[in-house]
């Protein structure tokens, strides 16, 4: 049985890992990408989208979305992933075209006419979700859950308490948390604890195509340490497949939208502050030799 | 020459008043009735939008939108427009339908198609306006101006800070404030100086039928005293019809969105915090006897 | 029977006249006069509580106090007081010493020496006594209640939301509306409609010395308009006196330490979220031709 | 040459240590301790700290200082420390007398009294130093350093965003984090990591008396795990006399005091939010080898 998914995403060098993944492994049905500004802008996000469509010849459709947070000025990740989103690799240039309807439009479409229970997957800022609960909320008793790449109960990458895509738009992001929808958090905790080894990125190259062009976007990472590279999104699709190698933890999670802390995806960790309700399932622990090992048989088994 | 508007409302016993005006005076050319979640639930404020068509046998379509703010807890006044919204008055029972879009997806629609400039006309909580600008980016160019009831310099009527359309959804008031299209802000500061007086509520209802139904709703306002009723979403109307009559200010309105003062709209009235920057067009003041004797005309020149 | 009061001030225009009112008026017990940043520097404000108590030659002690707000940073207002505060009338330059104590410390020691309740009576912001509070909470069970100036319901005077003196140091008046000591908020509510009129201010000059002075120093009022002047803090000390000239109404009062608001002190107008608690009696009117008629008794009263 | 401090404290487990550690290190001249409301209530904390300065027969004043946070209601944390806040070893009950002095009034008088430049020690929330700055700014140019236990740019343990001390006042650590004194922030980043081994802790007890007694006390952390248990208090000690085993980054940190990360220091660690300035060493890493040597080799000094 496989597991059918929606994701949006803003594709950045991981995401372009994580659709990868989601395009290529047997037990995931990924029906609808819908892209998001975020890493940068997403007239690039939803080429670059498309690129990794058109690499690895499927025909899932593909639909734009927000170009701007709700309320919060847009500030892209373009230091970490490039001009581009994805640099390193000579993509094909004859790209499919998007969809002619906004990613809110393609998601409530897919949504609604869907007879299974459907996954979203959102490893941007989560703009797209947070429009499409509000405009359409009949969609919510359709969606199953939501895996988001997004947040950290720890040190945050924009400021100490913020991670990046939460960070780009905190209004939207609280909005999903509090939609009463089950959202799993994948969030810094475990994706800087599951870098990808260096020894690994090496090893890419010589595998197939599909390694090869990982390979160039990854070394191109701009958080890239000598301890290996984050693939924070593609630790979604890792939770989906393999739940077992990420510990989480039920718990209450609000999101800051103003003041210092803007973007931080708060846990009350001890239970104290929320009468004992939680919203959310936060991963607070991975098997990152589980994640690297899944990781390096997941681009072997690629076959194009 | 007409003026093109839509009205995003909730009506609501004044929204009713504000819908009567704009369809029966001739200088208005109402194109389009959105409904919003605000002083009753959006089934309600739909099906009353759509009495008040059919009590004047328009065919103006009527979309139905939000049925709850972005992100707060919809609280609606029924306390002060009873359980129906509109009570006091037997509209016919054989209503229109609403279209078969959402508030977000008709207002598109209509702007898109639309060749002359549009006046965006909200008088309820702004939950569709502001999804309207995520969603369809586009569109704003294409918006004249926003004409909205909602917000105070001065006391507010929920706490002495927030007025009741900005209250229910802050958050999408503060996304059409930041959206850089020209707001003429129609707040507590003029509705609550021009109260029809209730010597004009009494004579309503020998003028016509149309007066008799606003008569007959009018007097279940729960804010009504003994100096007469606010008729808050009508000034927007007669804002467009008789600019001259209300003094309004340049300045910079801020909407906040958290803590005690949740819902106010806060003007930098000295231009001191802003760099002398500006985002809205304030109604500071409103020649409360003229409103009256329009009101009053409006209601006379009615031919059903 | 006279009540005893500790002022608590930043003179200022305004509160040169409500000491002056204070010192010499027989019901009213003035015991000790402290100093706060504000309308101009402390060191300033000092001064001019020197001048007037010199004036009137009285010896009632000063003690300076807070430089500088808690949190915020200090923003005068010498665009209204004057670079000096309390211009245009040559006061003596011999002045008395100041306390060799600070403000708290002056209040602590006051507070607990005496034998009857006392009234504070802050003027200013509320930087001393929130200090007071917070260092020597033994105090407040010796304090009757707190009369303050400060504050409004309707539209402020540094943004639409807020007053001068709670914009100040919203740290502070967060701090004091939070004590459970009973508080008289006289706000800009009552302060902005019982202006002195211009005849009376004319007037003043004729009466005697103390008349000459404050018409000397009101005329240079920068808010000064064809309507007249407020006297805001005089308010305080009328309230003092009659109180059945000043309609309150008991409300929870919350003040706004973040945001666009910030400084606003926000009343649950419609007793609807705080559980029916109330913290303050906030001033919603005033009889504004019995200030008059006071205000001009008491200065011809006034015997040097 | 000694380091002279001012400790500021609440004991509380490892604020014990660290009370050991302060006035037993020769390289230490500890001049006054003060208390605050913290771990248990300011009556306790206080008796606490004169248990130890007994137990180790020294003249050390104490002064008691505020009872609760400048605005946020308090919350112990008797769940970690106990009721008394210092359980399992029998104190003698002869105790010496606090101060007749409130904390601020004994921190103002030794450090204008001292030639030597100052170094403040806070280990518990920061209520009385932001007392101290808002009262007697003149103290501050006497102030050579601050070294706060307190914050966290991971996780806190409060929530996820906050730390115990920080969340307990954090107005009073806003002020202090504002006050343009050095500070070096001493976190739950390195304390959580620098952990007392339990083979250390079952050692303590055969060194001498004073082991004994941090071993009785210790073993009753509530927070303690098999790992060991975290001597925050101490760590700020152990940066005094070796700050090379501590690795420190320079950033900007602002401290939240509203919403859901209420207590949080938030570190500007990409440096740029605050055009290039820093107001805080940040402690990020620890030889926690080196602080358990430290620390046992500590208590194997102590002569009593």
């Amino acid at each position: 049985m496989t597991i059918k998914i929606l994701m949006d995403t803003d594709p950045g060098i991981d995401d372009a890992a994580a659709l990868t993944m989601a395009i290529n492994d047997p037990k995931i049905d990924l029906k609808l990408i819908t892209t998001v500004a975020g890493n940068v802008t997403v007239d690039k996000t939803t080429k670059n989208a498309l690129k990794i469509v058109r690499f690895f010849n499927q025909s899932i459709p593909v639909a734009a979305g927000a170009e701007q947070p709700l309320f919060k000025d847009f500030e892209d990740a373009a230091r970490i992933h490039g001009e581009s989103g994805m640099p390193g690799y000579d993509f094909p240039e004859d790209l499919p075209k998007p969809l002619n309807k906004t990613a809110v439009e393609a998601l409530h479409d897919e949504i609604m006419a869907s007879q299974d229970p459907i996954t979203l997957v959102p490893t941007g800022s989560y703009t797209n979700i947070a429009l499409l609960f509000s405009e359409y909320p009949e969609v919510k008793s359709h969606i199953d859950r939501i895996v988001a790449m997004g947040g950290a109960l720890g040190k945050g990458n924009m400021t100490s308490a913020a991670e990046f895509n939460v960070f780009t738009d905190p209004d939207a992001a609280a909005i999903v948390y509090k939609s009463g929808i089950p959202i799993v958090m994948v969030g810094l905790d475990i994706t800087m604890k599951a870098l990808l080894t260096n020894e690994n990125i090496e090893k890419l190259q010589h595998i197939n195509e599909a390694g090869q062009m990982l390979h160039d976007i990854i070394i191109n990472d701009g958080d890239h340490s000598d301890k290996g590279s984050a693939m924070h999104d593609v630790n979604t699709i890792f939770y989906l497949l393999h739940p077992e190698a990420i510990k989480t933890e039920d718990m209450w999670v609000d999101v800051v939208t103003q003041g210092p802390a803007i973007g931080e995806t708060v846990g009350d960790i001890r239970g104290a502050y929320h009468n004992g309700k939680t919203n959310a399932k936060v991963s607070v622990d991975i098997d990152d030799q589980a994640f690297n090992d899944w990781f390096m048989q997941e681009v072997r088994n690629i076959k194009m």
